[in-house]
């Protein structure tokens, strides 16, 4: 198993046939602090840039994603190294920080850390300054006729899903987050206890194989979407989300706006649209 | 209905019987910026503490238990007054951001805002040192023997849940957080999108109510638990966590460390007990 993500725990169970107690796994999570710097800098200031609850592994992707999808960097071009710096002191392995270091002629001002993007002066703070910040950020109107994907390709995927998500199935405890192209082929799939984890694994690995923008794909994620999820798909490029559960009212804002397609409750032979119909063909079914 | 927490939607239904445009509801998502400041202060420095998706509704509560079990205030009496403080501005109603005012005698220091509490210079970032920075503010480790609560009590509370989340169930959209006392009778529930906000309402709640330290309560929450909802739990002082999901890794190693019963999958008549099960009387089963 080359995923450190569950670990093996004892518990009582208590059923109608009694109490017993037995094996079960946990999905691990720990913090990883992801900090920013510039490798040359002689003063050695490295900043804080976030802490966030994560399943260790896959821990370049998931830094590489978020400095994406959060608009701190506008691609791998910009990175120099992405390491953990406190691995190799001491005894202990120290796997729970990860530092990625700007190149030189990126200038990085560390005090937008500091502003929070959803608060514009005009309109105090509202799932319309989100959007509207999110426009600031530039993001891309996607394109609104491509790819076509066809309703019994969507029916597809939950299955496939579930059958990946096999290593983790016994834990119970693990989002998932899926790519997919246009022919309902998987491309990839990560998981975390974070679902917004999982996502910028997701992405952060697709950044680090050069393959964005992600304009002929469909993500899948196996929990609900909220105004995070779109808006880390919508950085990726991605004109389809699709999820096993159901949408909040901004995410369904966030996909109207940027002519994202949106699907909710994908499982069962059935979905929902919410938003951008068009990409799915159902000719089939009428 | 007393809560604005849904909002009507139209969506194309994909299904085996072919396509429709129906009605639908989706769990409202909005940004909710707290501030802090003091009342009497001339200069009006309020500091932005965070920025949280939350359900609209019950932010007063909301705002109350996430200073609390973010260990921000220790009590209601810090706290002169929760107000929208742009509420009543121009034509539009701005709900979207709270203000809570400290008493002019409690010093807060706002540099703490800008470091984070689970790194420790010892080990780096770490679940211990995430262990560790709760016992520096002196969560109090719970007295073990009670309360008593009967497994068949705690077969009866999924379905109390359930009953109770009628008026979301439509969205499927809506995380959960129940109280109960240990004889299964419910005394609160809140919803939300975020998980977290859902207990920060339901704690919240019980501060504003004078109900501190809660320990001859129990917590359900409908979905998996984590350090984060675990830790909100402890700064209550819940003895009893319940969760219709699975616990993380680092969930159960917080309720082990400060004498929690953390309860899994509770659901069909069964449950899993991962920490001090002499809470848990299933005596009747044996």
């Amino acid at each position: 198993m080359d995923n450190p993500g569950v670990i093996p725990v004892k518990v009582k169970r208590i059923s109608d046939s009694g109490s017993a107690i037995q094996s079960d796994s946990l999905a691990i999570e720990e913090p990883l602090e992801i900090q920013l710097g510039y490798m040359r800098d002689s003063n050695q200031l490295y900043r804080n840039l976030s802490i966030t609850m994560r399943t260790p592994g896959q821990d370049t992707e998931l830094a590489m994603g978020f400095l994406f999808t959060e608009g701190i960097v506008s691609g791998k071009d910009q990175i120099e190294t992405i390491e953990y710096p406190y691995q190799t002191e001491g005894e202990v392995k120290k796997d729970n920080t990860i530092l990625i270091n700007l190149k030189a002629n990126v200038v990085f001002d560390f005090k937008r850390l500091e502003r929070h993007f959803y608060t514009t002066s005009s309109c105090g703070v509202c799932g319309k300054a989100s959007l509207e910040a999110l426009n600031l950020r530039k993001c891309p109107i996607l394109p609104r006729a491509t790819p076509v994907i066809s309703a019994e390709t969507i029916h597809r995927l939950p299955e496939i899903l579930r059958k990946r998500q096999t290593v983790f199935s016994s834990t119970g405890g693990l989002h998932a987050a899926a790519l997919f192209d246009n022919q309902g082929n998987l491309l990839d799939l990560k998981e975390d206890v974070g679902r917004h984890n999982a996502v910028d694994k997701l992405i952060g690995a697709q950044i680090l194989k050069g393959n964005l923008p992600l304009c002929d794909n469909l993500m899948l994620v196996s929990g609900r979407t909220s105004f995070e999820i779109l808006q880390k798909a919508l950085a990726g490029s991605i004109p389809i989300v699709a999820a096993v559960g159901a949408p909040s009212s901004l995410a369904v804002e966030l996909a109207n706006t940027f002519k994202m397609t949106l699907l909710g409750f994908v499982r069962d032979e059935r979905f929902n649209i919410y938003s951008e119909a068009q990409r799915i063909n159902d000719a089939s079914k009428v």
